[in-house]
């Protein structure tokens, strides 16, 4: 991979990066097809981190389907498809592990311990290898496009990282391979979701709207759906530290992460 | 300087990089016309990295000497020489560590707490800057070549770390920057270091000589010098695990760090 990249640039190709964990759906395409507008070559790579993922969370469970993913990333125009092995990325006597003080360890990463660290490690790693001019990653995951951002500009790796805006189903919910973990009835409950950051922004819109308004109107959205079984964080945040937001601040970022059986979903905008 | 590697690359040179903290000895110079041996541009670097010094230690007074360090530079066949500020390498808002287990906590680590995280941060960022294809280090800072050279594979950075025989004094005393704090009597007394890794090798190369009996040995010599204030290490060790070495091992570190007044020096051979 790394000297597939190294000859594209020689001859002044723009590589485009799509790194994934597989399990494809409209939301990593419209990364792929953002990725072809802007760049020469656009590298996918497929690989489900187990470095990311908790004692207790769902790597063997997560869901894969390389050759569905392959048909999907032909069809939008991929030109490279990486799959690593595990046994690549990490072989024996790993050691080496990449840490984003502060923004680690706020929302996702209160409830994640070492998710942070396994992104930003494996993401470092995959840009080291596919060495692209951009890399592309949905703003679903929000706070880790945040850790990977400053990962990219402290490490001096020379990418550009381009956040692309979350796809949604047309109920709202946003897509995510893990909404394949979920029944018909925890689908629908999944709607409350969305609605609970349309509530949260529809009060910081209003011209008297404050923060502990707009959390008290997400939480009540929240609360009155059933099947959410935890509600981890709901809240109104400064999108570049992810602390909690002032009022007076001026683009907010309304994030939400919720249990639904088994399911834990995220979701988030900003405003 | 990341322009300036990437042109170079571009017209299919390759790159010979020495990071340095400034106030060069021969030491330096020879990783220097080594890189000058094998690669078409010499980059080097100065930089005295606050990161790996810990609150105690003598970065304030670490010897600095930009010009003398320039004009040995250039006598040595340096092409480019890369200085860079402090809030350049370490931003506002700087938030990533880069560390390697295990490696990082043995030895030196012990002693220094966050040392070799600051080490591997700061190489990761200058081997992202200065793009080698060869980066240059002296044995002497055997710990750091070893987790320099297990990031670097960790982390996919694609440069060959080259490491190169210490320089030593007529007398034994391995060149340091840190030999300027010396006085006359404690630079004669910091002979012993050297002397105590000779005669542990000495034990080790006979038929039937033992580790514990090598330890020993190197001990008389350190304990019977009495400007040694302080013995961190003495030991001999398996150079890829920096644990304690077996018996049966093949090659073998014999390494030691002691303090003469507040002067800290370490020195090894591989036998």
């Amino acid at each position: 991979m790394q000297e597939t990249s190294r000859r594209h640039t020689a001859k002044g190709k723009s590589i485009g990066f799509v790194p994934t964990m597989g399990a494809l759906h409209d939301g990593h395409l419209s990364l792929i097809r953002r990725s072809k507008d802007e760049n020469d070559i656009v590298v996918a790579s497929v690989f489900v981190n187990p470095m990311q993922f908790g004692p207790n969370e769902d790597f063997d469970r997560y869901p894969r389907d390389i050759e569905g993913d392959r048909e999907k990333l032909e069809k939008s125009g991929a030109d490279v498809l990486f799959i690593p092995e595990a046994k690549m990325i990490y072989p024996q006597g790993f050691a080496t592990r990449v840490h984003v003080d502060a923004l680690s360890e706020r929302l996702c990463g209160a409830f994640r311990p070492g998710h942070f660290s396994g992104v930003a490690t494996v993401v470092c790693k995959l840009l080291n290898i596919a060495r692209p001019t951009r890399a592309y990653f949905g703003q679903k995951d929000f706070q880790q496009t945040v850790v990977i951002r400053r990962m990219a500009e402290d490490l001096n790796i020379g990418v550009d990282i381009v956040v692309c805006p979350t796809v949604r189903e047309p109920g709202g919910l946003a897509m995510s391979s893990r909404n394949a973990y979920l029944g018909a009835e925890e689908r629908k409950a999944a709607g409350a979701i969305n609605g609970a950051l349309q509530a949260a922004a529809s009060v910081l819109r209003s011209a008297s709207g404050t923060v502990p308004e707009a959390v008290s109107a997400m939480k009540s959205v929240l609360d009155k759906e059933q099947l959410i079984s935890e509600i981890q964080y709901a809240g109104v945040y400064d999108p570049l530290t992810l602390s909690e937001a002032a009022d007076e601040g001026k683009e907010k970022l309304i994030a939400v992460a919720v249990k639904i059986g088994r399911t834990r979903l995220i979701d988030n905008i900003l405003i």
